[in-house]
């Protein structure tokens, strides 16, 4: 059982090791050489673990998804909250930064696949629940906003990244929000969102404790 | 002069073979000799233009903005007309896709730049004269919009282009438009704006027909 606990860990130094040297240097330019010396551990504990490049690319964007965020109100705050927590953890976790730069890298994605579609599935699912609750307009069709948000959500956090190394990450994304959302959101529903630049803070902060009360 | 017009011409020649070079591998991976083999000229015809990659770049950038737009009533439709233009005219020219990815390129942009600053500036401009005019709402700051409009922009078409090779760029991109415009454009003038998917081929039809006109 230590023996599973330590295997399970090094599987995650690994893939943070790897997410540090994708996003920085991309797909194609990082080698396995520089993960194993971020990482720190030994070559046989790499392959035993992933047996290429694109196994680790893969296991990277397996991970892009997997925080549960606590439930709120509204359906369409969970929306909201979902890019928030993204672009407030961005700056801070490699393994975000690499998923968003692995899957909008031409070159690379044919080996690897992308976050993308994961993400735009999340939003479908909490977009069609917000529409049968009348929190979203009639109109509205919950897979082509679940793309405009996730595709227009990675260009703004791209041009923050390229132009002010992520420092007004939270601001461009609360700011994005702020222009979709009157024309997707129910007026009375519009009035009581929270689309602040620090709201994924403040949603991170929530599902942490909630992560740690559970265990 | 006819000495002059062709080598205007062999300049346009070369650099139009570097954009499709670009576009398609990268700006790492692309090489010179594969960009001398894709414009048919000799080495040193591309030298006397050209003295590095970087400057074919940098060549590339500058031709971005370059194409004049027919006026039209207000000048927020001016800033769709823009867009919609830059959507329609992606699948077709070379130039424009590799002003996209080399502006987009982590790895590349600190050897040449990056087309993003001046399509701002052309949108803050437009924005900043709708402003005057009373067509975009008071509360509007049109650089921030800019800003938004470029970065949102280039993660739809980069979306378009990973997932469906451009097939729906237009359809994306004034499915965007229509979602940012109601929360800037005055309620009087966003009634009359033309954002529909075949706008830009409209546009450019007028423009290319405006063109040979003057000439």
């Amino acid at each position: 059982m230590v023996q599973q606990e330590r295997a399970i860990r090094t599987r995650r130094v690994v893939l943070e090791a790897a997410a540090q040297v994708f996003a920085e240097h991309g797909y194609v330019a990082a080698t396995v050489a520089d993960i194993l010396k971020t990482a720190g551990v030994t070559k046989g504990a790499l392959y035993f673990h992933f047996d290429s490049k694109e196994a680790l690319a893969k296991g990277i964007l397996e991970l892009q998804t997997e925080r549960p965020l606590p439930p709120q109100e509204t359906r369409l705050q969970e929306v909201v909250d979902t890019a928030m927590t993204v672009a407030h953890r961005l700056p801070l976790d490699a393994v975000l930064r690499a998923g968003a730069r692995l899957s909008a890298d031409p070159a690379g994605r044919q080996y690897y696949g992308t976050a993308w579609a994961s993400w735009i599935q999340v939003l479908t699912d909490l977009l069609t629940e917000a529409q049968k609750r009348g929190e979203v307009l009639p109109h509205v069709e919950p897979r082509e906003i679940a793309e405009l948000i996730v595709s227009a959500f990675n260009g703004v956090q791209l041009y923050s990244q390229l132009e002010h190394d992520l420092a007004d990450v939270e601001r461009r994304a609360s700011f994005l929000l702020n222009h979709i959302m009157p024309s997707i959101a129910a007026p009375a529903v519009l009035l009581r969102l929270d689309m602040a630049p620090d709201r994924g803070a403040r949603v991170f902060d929530e599902a942490t404790h909630m992560a740690v009360t559970v265990a």
